[in-house]
């Protein structure tokens, strides 16, 4: 029971037959055809050799199929979580040393280690912090900076920065090392590109090409890029006119590897790899629920942390750098029919055999080509729309949004995403700081209390009945306090308070310790303050602390019985307790 | 209208008259005896020369009894704050120079202008994240740290430390060099003024003197003790003994004095000064709401902000250190009759005589003294029944207590309130994040539902109803995503999903989306999504997002017109949006 949950290959695996292993197949070829080139071209993003984006994608996709829940999703380098990774290790080593490339293993060993004590620990739920909007606003600023940060490679020239004002600097400043061979390359491939998305399925649909055809040619795009530009290359000898050209790749299985222990490369990388886990650990998780959801299957928050853990832990000792499930590949796999993760190791065998026998076949690959592949897959992220939803939806939302777009543009993905975040948590705060109070009376007819602002009701001179729309907390005791006493200070033919506490789910120690202050203020006035509708677990709460035995009034089960019993005390106002029905 | 929202002093000003004269006069009279002593006091555990504290009790109590709402409020120096401040300064320049002294005239201008500031921005809102086992854990652990770092003066050594580790090893190290006859002043001080507090009132009570003179007896039990002591060092020529005596203290009025704009400097006082504001207005308020609801008088937080800001800015001006109200000084002050602010306007004057006139005659005062006249002020702040009191009544709230304190003393004041604001706000998140979701069915014979684990109800097989007891937003969108995705993937009879969202008084943009998502799975599955009860204000929302019209099912007005609807339906099973009734 217990192996079989920290092991769902025991599960799917027993069921395994022969239409699921051709189905597996079958999807494993088309992705391994689409990763080929995607892996190189992240490898590059991160800052590191190709070969590290093929190495990336073999054993972390058969360590998740081993722990993870989702029979899609489809785990390797990634945009977001590659530039993230760039970014982290900026700081650290120069790109192309030795230095850099272990620090991108101590990375990922790192990510990996949080990811899979988040999952043992059950504390998944940090990721739910990054709100939607925050998400969506840090992925479209993300996109943006992925695009311009690739946009040197394209034109053949050195720039670098990892926000965007950096970037757009570095690349006016180097504009003039232009090489107008890698630039036409480049431009080329990436409108290519674009066409083979926007353009070419209208066309492929009108001629009658069947839609899976259709999907089929779509997706081998890229390979057709890779394939023109490495044969033009080539052919006509471009290197030798200063295009830059992927070059010699090892011809082997990944590398045994080991992170650094160095405590000073992990103290600085211990906020990086921390921020990595749970941006990657949001992509893959909506990705795998998405998927699942089309065949009522469960995913397991907490195992597939673990899953990405392992996949992380194995990127580390075999040559690779972070990793996570992506979004676009986890669909392919998908659409192509992978029925169980044993596509995803059927995945993992294919590009063993790529990085085995195929990387004398990318030496002459242009880096143009690559960059051309990235700057069409991460535009496909940008989408501004979150900006115009979010201002008609809520203004605190919008903020976050544009918070999180203008920080990560400005001053880089940490600062951008821990911006929104911050953000986001602090309106929260600040919005259930000052909840919603309504003095209510009686709908006249009836046994309902409204809002006396929005309906004609009822009211009693001597009572004042108020429904708090929001649990009480620290955040706002006080302002609870506040509103009662202004209530009450200022008309004095009150004599009776009343909280309807029907929407309070929650009553913490601060909350008691302010209802125990308003009720000593009122009794002060001569006021008795009194409860009705109080939940369940709140009322259990509130006896353990012997608030009820204090309190000058008492609780009512409805608003209804509590008017009604007030309104029957005689002229002098006041419940004795001992009167209590 | 404007002008008198901003002067409270107009409003009280225009009814002042001679009964109020009378009873302000002796409360000042009261007031300013009581401060003397505790002036002094607080300047030398802030670190500062004896005349701080008079001139920090003089203009900002003038500028309060303008600005400020309180009627009874005494603002000054006060040992929190005074020990804040100490630990502010501690890295910046040594006691006793030049530099630190500006260094607090400094703090206490910054400190000014951002109260003022957040009471301008009406931004008060910000002290409710203190919660209040935060609080009382940080006054408890301050104390303790405030009466360790008088031992020093006890004892006549040297020792410095601004948490319990640093003072307890600084005394240990010391403690050779103890002065005994300092020793001698220092303990019997102490142990008079406790008994002064715990054993006087019993005796004059029983000796049959009547309370108000009792009450008069027992506050001056610190001016007899700095009497007495300053006699004994005189008389005996103690001071060529070796203990430390307050000695020459300039007679002046409050010098005018300027705060250094240094941005370096003000870089460093930044989050000091914030917390110092904090922490001081926290205080500040508490007090003055509960002195005010004993006579029904309004507090106006946000003014409360502007008039203790001018205070501090008015201290930072005349030789002074940040100031806050105070609390045990407020009640004395209250219970002395004080009726307006001019009560502390005369309290103001009576100590600039005394800054004029009296500083000669406590040239001998010894600092033994001094500092017995804090630890017994401070061990009365110190109690630790708060945690008991939370564990009690909630374990997340006793967390955050334990932290406040442990951190506080082990590292000192600044730390230890972060800690616990940062605790605080995350286990409130947390508990949010998994909110107490419950599956209902109706109560047989009424219109009712409630939890099926929990009573006898009618269930549909082809129907759950799940009742949210929680707002939501970004914080627990995916929760309700999995719990609803985990519900349904197991039970293929269920046709329909029903969201019961009385107690949902926000749902953000996450929420949103989640729902969109939720929607589009069960979609997917073949379930319909419906919810009931939803709040006017969500519903405008939700309006707004044309979310409506893509959910599959359809909002009712209550939960129980909901199921009968669905169980209405022919055998197919989901509603044609047609026949919504």
């Amino acid at each position: 029971m217990t192996l079989a949950k920290y092991f769902p290959i025991l599960t799917w695996g027993r069921d395994y037959n022969r239409t699921a292993l051709s189905n597996d197949l079958v999807a494993a070829l088309i992705v391994t055809i689409m990763l080929i080139p995607q892996s190189l071209a992240y490898a590059l993003l991160a800052g590191l050799p190709p070969e590290a984006g093929l190495y990336a994608s073999i054993v972390p996709i058969m360590l998740y199929a081993v722990f993870g829940t989702s029979r899609a999703l489809a785990v390797g380098p990634v945009a977001v979580v590659s530039l993230m990774t760039a970014a982290a290790l900026s700081n650290i080593a120069e790109q192309g040393t030795m230095g850099y490339a272990v620090a991108a293993l101590s990375l990922a060993a790192l990510s990996g280690v949080m990811l899979l004590a988040m999952g043992l620990f059950r504390l998944g739920f940090v990721a739910n912090f990054l709100s939607h909007p925050v998400i969506a606003g840090f992925i479209t600023a993300s996109g943006i900076i992925i695009a311009a940060s690739q946009l040197k490679h394209i034109l053949g020239i050195d720039a670098q920065g990892h926000n965007l004002l950096e970037l757009i600097v570095s690349i006016g400043e180097h504009l003039s090392q232009t090489n107008w061979i890698t630039a036409l390359i480049g431009i080329l491939a990436t409108g290519f590109l674009f066409w083979v998305r926007k353009g070419l399925k209208p066309l492929l649909t009108k001629l009658g090409v069947g839609s899976t055809l259709t999907g089929v040619l779509v997706k081998t795009g890229p390979v057709a890029v890779v394939v023109a530009t490495t044969a033009a290359v080539w052919v006509f000898g471009l290197a030798d006119q200063g295009v830059n050209i992927v070059g010699e790749v090892p011809q082997s299985l990944p590398p045994l590897t080991l992170p650094s222990f160095s405590p000073d490369l992990l103290g600085q990388l211990l906020l990086p790899a921390f921020l990595i886990s749970i941006i990657g650990f949001v992509e893959s998780i909506s990705v795998a629920q998405t998927l699942a959801a089309k065949k009522r299957q469960r995913i397991d928050p907490d195992q597939e942390l673990i899953g990405l853990g392992a996949a992380n832990i194995g990127a580390s000792l075999t040559g690779g750098f972070p990793v996570t499930g992506g979004f676009s590949r986890s669909v392919v796999n998908f659409d192509a029919g992978a029925e169980t993760p044993a596509a995803g190791a059927f995945t993992a065998i294919g590009l063993a055999i790529a990085a085995l026998a195929l990387t004398p076949l990318i030496y002459f690959l242009p880096k143009a080509t690559l960059a051309a592949t990235i700057i069409v897959a991460v535009l496909s992220l940008v989408d501004f729309s979150v900006l115009k939803r979010s201002w008609n939806y809520s203004k605190a939302d919008f903020a976050a949004v544009l918070a999180t777009i203008l920080m990560t543009l400005a001053l880089g993905v940490e600062v951008g995403v821990s911006a929104g975040v911050g953000l986001s948590i602090l309106l929260h705060l600040y919005k259930s700081s000052k909840p919603h109070i309504a003095e209510v009376g009686q709908v006249p007819g009836t046994e309902h209390y409204r809002n006396v602002l929005r309906h004609d009701v009822i009211t009693d001179p001597s009572i004042v009945t108020l429904r708090v729309d929001e649990s009480l907390y620290f955040a706002n005791a006080r302002y609870l306090e506040d509103k009662i006493q202004n209530r009450v200070a200022k008309d004095k033919n009150i004599r009776h308070v009343i909280l309807q506490c029907a929407a309070v789910n929650e009553v913490d120690l601060s909350a008691l310790e302010s209802l125990e202050a308003i009720n000593e203020r009122l009794r002060e006035m001569g006021v008795q303050l009194h409860l009705s509708e109080v939940k369940g677990p709140v009322m259990d709460r509130l006896k353990r602390a012997h608030f009820l035995e204090d309190m000058t009034g008492k609780v009512f089960l409805s608003q209804f019985m509590a008017v009604k019993t007030l309104q029957a005390i005689p002229n002098n106002g006041t419940l004795n307790p001992s009167e209590i029905l």
